[in-house]
């Protein structure tokens, strides 16, 4: 594996694109500067190179087991988690009341691209615990937080988050778990939680489960839940290890890919849990933490893209197979390799500078408190979400592509990245449910955020059309397209004919958007390979958002009929 | 698995889209009508179901093993291979004098599509005999046919195919094997053979390698190979076997997917090999059984498209998640799970017709000796094997997706659809030596026989007018933008210019053939399903030509200047 940590690129998107500069001053008492992030960046990129990246491939090979009821990971991963931990990694952006260092999250965000890139499987599990630290600030008990918080931040101990039961998925509401109070102010908790990522391992002494249950007499529904703090092992108050709860891994799945994270069925069996919120509104609680993990999950699939990016050029670039006019002598002289290094590159440029735009986002509206700035993050995360992990998806694929043969071989390595993506589109909420978050939530304000989104394009288009005057005008014209979208979304009142073009619509949104930090980076940056790629991606990708737009207002119609005629079971 | 075979789609496709009625009149002599043919579908198709199925599974969780330097297959491969060569299918186009069924290849390509559907990786072995049989019904000497081919078409043998070295991959002329004249009219063949699909097994008694190589003092490159069949065990003139030949498997590939068909690397030590055609002409011979495997490989994706769409249509009328609108209570009723079903459903539809249209040509080329008939399916296999294998792995993809969470739980099978066809689109030539192939020599011609296709497309536009106007009008304005992309690459003389937009002018080209095929079975039927069909495409897949067709003519200069800023070694 060849991968270099793109500091550059990242860079390049604080300083001109993303609209990070604001940020700097917010977050100013942490003493962070343009110097310390890209010190910061150097550092973590030289750590993922050499340690998270050498146990990508044994992650793969050695599945985990359990052994005793307990799930054994490879060396190379307790290594790799150890740098993590140590660099401070999984409390970036935590509270520095419990030991965080209170940076941007968007800071957070670019080492989970690098740790993506470096060894996805093992991201996930600071990824996670990320995700609880952040329910936990928001909504649990001053206890709690002083006994959980410093570990997790540390990273001693790690946080899973159990939802999904076999009839509830996607439909949250429909789980089972039971959660009785044993009178002494905790709660016995029982049931079958499945697809638990790192549901279990020895990376960590303890881990911790946040877990959605039912109380006595709870409503239906989603209105009837409740959270639950559950460890593997009973904390005693000073933090030191009680004894291991009623609750075990049952099972590990069997997956196409992310093999070095182990997916686990959990049983709870009256496991002792405490309350995290109030009763009946574990969802608000649950929610705090899927939305802080679903940017970083689109992130995910940008790191993944990234990776197989660099695989695919750096055996491009060595690969002599065939007469070309070129001077290489190398297959990257093949227009069609070309094509594709090309499309692989700038549509990855798109995805990150979406995630990141998404981050600084939500980063400002924690500092300022404004309702725009929180409203622009909530737009963004699913197309982030989304887009970041369809990139991942098709960036991976057009990696196994350009190794010919060698990519379906398995030692390549080209394969592990889509066999390992493949899942971030449909973990934290499927792509499909991002979209319809998108038309409906999202929309919900009339498309007053849509439209302040458009605006920042329009601008963008304007300023670059002095230097750039075709590009320039494609961008206005995109987002026309998008505009006209957006309103027939906003005035459709049945839902299913708005969900009917809903992932379409984000697909569009994300392309255009992606044009315009293309544009953005290339103006501002003057930089001759910005400039090319951003041709590049105006040429080859933001086109497609023309059918994106038109099937997002194809509406229902013809889904409703085929549904009658085919589909009936 | 609950694959059940399309016959009443197969048979729309031949009574009213492909133009199969001249081929009955051409193999009149064979005695095949509507009903013999229908007959033969349904049969093949509960042959499929029933026997070829269960070998799909323990294909992929048995990976075959070299025992003794011989490979072993699971049992159920053993069954199902039975049933297909019991059935006569290997021989099914083949010349009667030799025991073949004489038939039309189009009804091969039928049967392989279901083949592919029940169990690609072992329909991969049929395939690759089928290709051998056609080169050496062409190029062999009486001698070795009246020994070989009835063996062959029996299935009691079996053929590979052997180019790939380490050093030559898609440029086969780099290869480096030897043959020296043994004085006794046969060849030494000595050399490393990479990828070799089916390069050893125990499912034939006998396995006849077709294998290029150099004779002394050959011209370099393509023009100094020559062509070998080297048999595993050399026969007696009877045709029982007599010594095992110097050659052996020396070691299986682990790859990604079509775990079930054994990729070997094959040593070849001075193996007795006959010679095939004539002296430094192999690859006249390597590609008209190549050109055969082509159109073949798009119909492994086809069928493999349609398997995966079957299973995601089983599980989304029987999954309950989530309110909805709808009457089912499942998650059909939702308007996304419903877009990737009819997406999957239409895509598959077009990719097959457009394979069994240039199956048809290529039956009525061989018929009649037609120029015409031969440009067309000449020009049609590069589409039909780039469109096909795409949708294989887009359809594959988004049955993964309906599936959510266990969609990448490898019990559920989704993924394998996904991990065994994905090699589709690399071998027998990548999807984009495909498409250099199309805007090169197929369009040598001067843009005739994609003219030709163009006033297909508009004559159907202008029968459909009275019915269908809309779609009639979108389907004319699609064969412009076709036209005007056509005329482009034709005035192209930098080859690069064309090459820049290959891939994306084939993928127009199938977009928009593929609508022209959805409107001909909607109006010739006037089936509801077909029309419902028919409009879905014409909303949600034909709009993708628009994108497909301007980055076909965005030339070279920005994947030029990215290649010298972002991509030099």
């Amino acid at each position: 594996m060849t991968y270099r940590a793109p500091v550059k690129d990242f860079m390049l998107l604080l300083d001109h694109v993303i609209g990070f500069e604001p940020v700097y001053a917010e977050f100013a008492e942490t003493g962070i500067d343009r110097d310390t992030v890209a010190a910061l960046f150097e550092e973590a990129g030289q750590v993922c190179e050499s340690i998270l990246v050498p146990a990508q491939q044994p992650g793969d090979l050695n599945l985990p087991v359990i052994e005793n009821g307990q799930v054994r990971c490879p060396p190379e991963y307790h290594t790799a988690y150890q740098a993590i931990a140590e660099g401070g990694w999984i409390g970036i952006s935590a509270n520095p009341e419990y030991g965080g260092m209170g940076l941007p999250r968007t800071l957070g965000s670019v080492l989970h691209d690098m740790m993506s890139s470096a060894c996805l499987s093992l991201q996930l599990n600071p990824l996670l615990t990320q995700g609880q630290i952040h329910a936990l600030d928001h909504h649990a008990s001053d206890t709690l937080k002083d006994l959980y918080l410093p570990r997790l931040i540390s990273g001693e101990w790690a946080g899973t988050m159990n939802l999904t039961e076999p009839q509830a998925g996607s439909d949250v509401g429909a789980l089972r778990s039971k959660a009785e109070p044993n009178g002494d102010g905790t709660y016995a908790v029982s049931g079958q939680k499945i697809y638990i990522s790192w549901g279990d391992s020895d990376l960590t002494e303890n881990i911790c489960h946040l877990v959605l249950a039912r109380l006595p007499d709870a409503p239906e529904g989603t209105k009837g839940i409740s959270l639950f703090l559950v460890p593997k092992f009973i904390p005693n108050a000073d933090g030191s290890l009680g004894d291991r709860n009623d609750m075990r891994p049952v099972s590990l799945e069997h997956k196409m890919g992310l093999h070095g994270s182990p997916t686990a069925v959990l049983e709870f069996s009256g496991a002792t849990g405490w309350l995290v919120g109030e009763e009946n509104d574990g969802m608000a609680a649950m929610f705090t933490m899927m939305n802080d993990a679903r940017l970083n999950v689109g992130v995910q699939g940008v790191g993944a893209a990234e990776a197989a990016y660099q695989k695919a050029l750096a055996y491009a670039v060595d690969r002599v197979q065939g007469a070309t006019t070129g001077t290489t002598g190398t297959i990257v002289d093949h227009a069609d390799v070309r094509r594709m290094l090309g499309t692989m590159r700038a549509r990855v440029d798109a995805a990150r500078a979406i995630a990141l735009t998404c981050a600084t986002s939500l980063d400002m509206a924690a500092a300022t408190g404004d309702a725009a700035w929180e409203a622009r993050g909530a737009f963004l995360t699913p197309i982030a979400k989304a887009f970041g992990t369809e990139t991942g998806i098709d960036v991976s694929d057009m990696g196994i592509q350009i190794h010919g043969g060698m990519g379906v071989i398995e030692e390549t390595g080209a394969a592990q990245y889509l066999r390992d993506v493949r899942v971030t589109a449909i973990y934290e909420g499927t792509n499909g449910i991002q979209a319809m978050d998108l038309v409906s939530r999202k929309l919900r304000d009339g498309g007053e955020t849509a439209a302040a989104l458009l605006d920042e394009i329009f601008d963008c288009a304007e300023v670059a059309r002095a230097t750039f005057p075709n590009m320039a005008q494609d961008l206005f014209d995109a987002g026309e397209v998008l505009r006209e979208a957006t309103d027939w979304m906003v005035a459709q009142s049945d839902y299913d004919e708005r969900f009917a073009g809903a992932s379409p619509y984000l697909m569009s949104f994300a392309y255009v958007l992606g044009a315009h930090y293309h544009l953005m980076g290339a103006a501002k940056s003057a930089e001759p390979e910005r400039i090319a790629l951003a041709r590049l991606y105006f040429r080859r990708l933001l086109p497609l958002h023309v059918p994106l737009a038109k099937e997002a207002m194809a509406g229902n119609s013809d889904l409703a009929s085929l549904a009658e005629l085919a589909f009936a079971p």
